[in-house]
């Protein structure tokens, strides 16, 4: 799909944005999940450099402009039902602001296993 | 964390909800997104069965009930902010309800790669 149609086909929230899942194209880890309004996504697919709108501070943030931790684009795919993004990259340093690799590192919570039944 | 302090942390939308990245324990591929309330987030963790809120039918739907794709929990994170959840679990089948195994499976967009600068 060309830009302009994923842009044309996207679904966006009451508030016209969509979660974007970011995934370390080399570990596979999941690093961390923001959200996209479309000029964010077109700026993210159009760049190579991954680009968020900030919903608290109300403005576009190009991952890393500030902490260096930038995230470089190595491929986009949108979910099937075109209201998700999954983003792999190339991260450097940590993606959390906490100063951790991943936004989900340590925060692990009690969870009971499920036993398979095939 | 306990399962009650998890619920009492975490922070949903003006919906009650909140996404929930749904991740291949072995593999460490993304197989959907999808929503969670805070019942079904107890139910997640309790049971260990994948257990959403479906916007679309407004009721609880536990993974693989009808399909028999059934996604057992491995573990459960939350992230930094405590408003998205990291489900790593065994798929049974396809995760997406079309037919293929995670719901960006074929869907992928034109996107510029970034060239990485150290």
């Amino acid at each position: 799909m060309s830009t302009q149609e994923v842009l044309e086909r996207l679904v966006f929230n009451s508030e016209g944005l969509l979660p974007a899942i970011i995934q370390d194209d080399d570990s596979g880890d999941v690093l961390m999940l923001a959200w996209m309004d479309r000029e964010a996504i077109r700026r993210t697919l159009t760049t190579g450099r991954v680009t968020f709108w900030s919903r608290s501070r109300q403005e576009y943030w190009r991952k890393g402009d500030t902490s260096g931790h930038r995230q470089y684009v190595r491929g986009v795919a949108v979910d099937c039902d075109d209201d998700t993004l999954l983003v792999r990259v190339v991260q450097l340093g940590a993606a959390c602001h906490t100063g951790t690799r991943t936004c989900f590192e340590g925060r692990e919570v009690a969870a009971q296993r499920g036993e398979v039944e095939h």
